[in-house]
């Protein structure tokens, strides 16, 4: 290995073991940490997000990159050690650009807001949140003026999650979807309800615990190399390649919470896992955007968890685990589970529904960072739109416009990730059927090894080497396309609504 | 505050919040990581041991305290910021001695020397473990060296853990200890044995740590500061005072494991919540000493938790939540936890036998660091010493040699602090009791609020302020002393085993 790669390689190293740590500290702080022992947590991330920065922004850093770009340019551009140059390049000219007291500034804002938020979430009072939202605001608007060469600000900031992702392209894969998905919605509107008050009853904590953990291990999560723990939002972390770890929340009278919950993180967690050995340490290991790892949350979640298939293998393993279950029968379970409702809370929606948030906080995202919308008038744009995309309208902010923790953290550009992730968990869902012809039927048998086997191969291995859309062009031979989504949805849907 | 002061005071906080993160890695590796996060873990950890250790030794600190010296004279010697002078002063000018090669080689045998001390154990096979001590020991005795200016090399070691003790001191304290101790053994096995065959059975395992947990919440462990977790090898860890957490262990069918382990830890943990929060992230936040952290420790489990009184309030209790004691009289129950018994095993040993095993250990080691003992030549040193202090032998070196972590992990002079830490332990409630006349009785009613108190205002509150002797000697008049320990051990044993 060439002696520059190789010095490269020992600087993201550190920088890694850095956040890994960081990662730990935080999930410590959502799982175990007793209440009294936030401050000082406060105190350990902030020093070591510090040390990240000063690391990840450093002269020597930025002289070792240029130095390299000779070099990696003689290397097969798909290389690791190409992709790693390039990626880290990108990252740091990203990062130089802002100014260390933006960083720090932002840092406290968040710390403040997301408390503000907690507090105003509790009370339902977005008065408590506004003023903290707008300091945000206005640091986030100078964050992407750092970013001048860009086509609008917005592609700034979404860039940080998904690498070169354009505003405009993801308005025009949205501008294809919504009306499809409003028709659709309308469509199941008119038809009869299917019933799932059997999801609503009380199901034994434990035993719910045990079953979502016999499901995640059938999938193939290595229990060596990874855990399961309690936590209020629940999420997926990883210290190392080998030490990737879920949480989940289980409710005591709603079987849905542990149980897609639990698949879903289980989808990051085989994301992480499935990583090749040799981007350990190297910043490359998280995936290649919050979409692509998003695709496969809900792959797990929806295209296999909530498939009919795997209920024919599974819901006799939930029958015997919750008698009360005994006089459902599959059919009913499966619709049950597949109820679309339009409602006020995104983590709650129905596939139907649920880009539709999206779609909403898209918009107003633009709008505050383009100052065509006031904080103060967020609530009121907020619910007339609800009314418009969904036709309900939130009883209080707390089911409104303060339902989620994102903005109060800064992070704006965010959302679409979720949304861009269900389609492309859907192209690629298409595409793994052309390759494993039977994988229903395997899945019928409570079979995933195929299934995972591809996802290690053609997606998490990786890492984040390649960019999104060059990701999934490269494995559906399309960009991000909402077409796959609207069949599979219309199919589905018509199947159990009779459409 | 003086500027310099809060210069100082700000390094530290850096390190101190490196030191805690390191601490939150090392509980997570013994509490809940998965197995195979433990290369990544070893990369987190010693990349903060390197970042401590840089921050601890580096030049501009050294140059903060120079200039501090001077201001620091001219306050009162006893208070914080003298202190905190004088303590980092100490702890830098000792830390800067040890060349950073030295530093990491030490690392890097004793995670190789762990590795094979934990197989050596399992397989009771001391030649595995062997080149490793011998390295480990060749590394000791050039630690010993950068500190020429001892009585005797082994001050050098010990003083790591015991500020300022003296081997010299330590052997006269133990020379008054091992006759009377020996004596009051040799008493004991002339009468008849104490039945203790009934804390032999099953235990449910849940109970148990139920029971632990309502132990500990009288004794006034603050769960909103704390938690308990489950480790193989029990510790207590801080990642700031607001944050002290315990582990212990619940051994299906023996009580004693979690009963006293549990108050062990409880112990350990209350002198850390204790600390006066403007001694938080100062380095002085860990107590005074190893010795007298363990006076803590023992005091909790044995003169209050393994007393008669502290039964007469909690036995009712324990019977009520194992009936299978229902028969056993308070009394045989009380003389069943205090049996006294020669045995192998030095963390399962009796308060009578204890600090006999530490004792032998302490020459051991003095031993291999002067070059008079080959290590290959351990074993049976152990074993004919075993025989002579407690006329046992074991069968094999994992019952042995081989049983302690301590010395694969380079911590050669810890062993005294145990025994130190039983003596301070009477020594301070000899002085309790005079200070809170009816302190039997309070326990005798489950009240420990005045103890508690007493030792927050005279042991805890202080921290690392004052050398340990020091600390004894303000408190109780007079240095580390056996006499106190030898009429506790004589009273209680003389009335249970009818001498």
């Amino acid at each position: 290995m060439d002696e520059k790669i190789k010095q490269l390689r020992e600087s993201l190293a550190e920088i890694m073991d850095l956040s890994f740590t960081a990662a730990l500290l935080s999930w410590d702080q959502q799982t175990y940490m007793p209440p009294a022992g936030a401050e000082a947590r406060g105190n350990q991330l902030a020093l070591l997000g510090r040390l990240v920065h000063e690391r990840a922004t450093s002269p020597e850093l930025g002289k070792l990159l240029d130095e390299l770009k000779a070099i990696a340019a003689s290397l097969d551009p798909d290389s690791d050690d190409a992709r790693l140059v390039k990626v880290t390049t990108r990252g740091y000219e990203k990062a130089v650009r802002v100014p260390t007291k933006h960083v720090m500034e932002m840092a406290q804002a968040t710390t403040l807001g997301q408390q503000a938020w907690m507090e105003a979430r509790s009370k339902s009072d977005f008065s408590i949140f506004r003023p903290h939202l707008e300091k945000i605001i206005t640091l986030v608007q100078e964050y992407a003026s750092y970013f001048p060469n860009v086509e609008c600000p917005y592609d700034a900031l979404m860039d940080d999650f998904e690498p070169n992702m354009k505003t405009t392209d993801v308005k025009a894969i949205f501008d294809g979807l919504r009306p499809k998905q409003v028709e659709l919605i309308k469509a199941i509107a008119g038809k009869p309800q299917v019933d799932d008050s059997f999801l609503h009853q009380p199901f034994d904590e434990q035993k719910q615990w045990d079953f979502g953990k016999e499901v995640i291990t059938r999938f193939g999560y290595d229990w060596n190399r990874g855990r399961q723990d309690k936590a209020p939002h629940p999420f997926t972390t990883e210290f190392g390649i080998n030490d990737v770890r879920i949480t989940t929340r289980v409710a005591p009278n709603f079987l849905n919470t542990m149980l897609f919950g639990t698949m879903h993180e289980c989808g990051h967690a085989l994301y992480g896992l499935g990583v090749a050995p040799e981007l350990e340490r190297t910043g490359l290991e998280g995936g290649a955007s919050l979409a692509v790892h998003e695709s496969q949350s809900r792959m797990w979640e929806n295209l296999v968890g909530r498939s009919f298939p795997f209920w024919q293998y599974f819901y006799p393993r939930l029958q015997e685990t919750f008698p009360q279950l005994a006089g459902i029968p599959l059919e009913k379970f499966y619709k049950g589970i597949n109820k679309v409702q339009p409602s006020l809370i995104r983590v709650e929606a129905d596939e139907a529904t649920y880009n539709l948030h999206i779609m909403l906080r898209l918009e107003m995202e633009i709008a505050m960072l383009e100052g065509k919308v006031a904080v103060k008038d967020l609530p009121d744009l907020w619910n007339s739109k609800m009314q418009d995309y969904l036709g309900v309208t939130p009883p209080g902010d707390d089911k409104g416009v303060l339902q989620d923790i994102h903005w109060s953290g800064g992070s704006i550009g965010y959302f679409s990730t979720y949304a861009l992730g269900n389609l492309i968990s859907v192209q690629l869902w298409e595409k793994i059927n052309q390759d494993i012809p039977d994988l229903v039927e395997q899945i019928r048998q409570g079979k995933f090894e195929a299934l995972l086997g591809w996802l290690h191969e053609k997606i998490h291995r990786h890492g984040a080497k390649f960019e999104p859309q060059e990701l999934v062009q490269k494995v559906t031979g399309s960009k991000i396309d909402p077409a796959p989504y609207l069949r599979y949805l219309t199919k589905k849907y018509s199947e159990i609504y009779n459409i």
